[in-house]
């Protein structure tokens, strides 16, 4: 039985990706439903702010959701020499995700908007692929964010682009708490 | 501050769909989100197994979390003539959905695989047009599963197409307990 469920674990390297919402929201339902199978999560935030309100207060009812809010606001984005704080803030970020991942103990781990930071030249794509290459086998990590670069496509197992057909901002009607966040 | 809030509450019509993974996931964040953010959220389901074991176990962990699997097997799909007791199976449900979303009860309701139904032609589009018209201001709706009528989408605040790019079972790899459900 143990040895059977071995061979079927077979963790997934995801990514949710595309300049429509969800990407977060789905890694979020994602973590819920493995805790709801008794899987210890983690989580890292690239991104300040990323996870508000809404989802901090549920994760507390899982005692096995470890969240860990690494970023904070970059500093110099969208341009070709990003700044050196920032990238170093962005890689001690990843550095966080590898030991997490690479530790075993976890049987999901969310690097969310890790994308954004390699996107922007923060963090070399080099680093992550690494990391992901040395997995524990049943270890699954999700990787969210726009603009997932290719070689990390081309390494994943689930790959879903999120596109945006609508926003209510087209409509003038502002971001709606409990919802949007 | 009441007059405030209710200027700014607006009920958004959310559609989660396309033809990768992340509708429901998706709509299962958002819910958490709210459910984090005090709101009382309400699901019903219109096709067996579309929640399973991972999600409603999370969802117990939730006094506001109402949930109702309606739906079960369907008995004829894909033909232009549908069966009749699929036909009043699907409506039934809707009737339900309108139930919750105008008994301004819920702050959201999740119609999970709606769009499935439609699609099918097991449920008329405009009766779910006619009710979300009538939704109170307050209330959100998400409505997921893949092809969304266009009507659907042109009445929608927010729309997002979850298009799969890559999925493991082209590297043959079976779904996975815990992420995939």
């Amino acid at each position: 039985m143990e040895a059977e469920k071995k061979n079927q674990r077979h963790g997934l390297i995801i990514i949710n990706t595309g300049n429509g919402k969800g990407k977060t929201t789905a890694a979020l339902g994602t973590a819920f439903r493995a805790l709801g199978q008794g899987f210890k999560v983690a989580m890292v935030q690239f991104i300040k702010g990323g996870w508000r309100y809404g989802e901090l207060n549920a994760a507390e009812k899982f005692e096995n959701f470890f969240i860990e809010p690494m970023g904070h606001g970059f500093l110099k984005l969208g341009d070709e020499n990003p700044d050196p704080a920032d990238c170093e803030l962005a890689e001690r970020t990843w550095r966080r995700c590898a030991e997490l991942i690479l530790s075993d103990q976890y049987d999901l781990v969310v690097c969310d908007e890790v994308n954004y930071a390699l996107s922007y030249r923060l963090l070399p794509v080099e680093m992550v692929i690494d990391t992901l290459k040395r997995k524990p086998p049943r270890v699954h990590v999700i990787l969210t964010g726009r603009d997932a670069p290719a070689e990390l496509v081309e390494l994943a197992d689930l790959v879903t682009e999120m596109r945006e057909i609508k926003h209510p901002f087209q409509k003038g009607i502002k971001a709606q708490r409990g919802i949007e966040f």
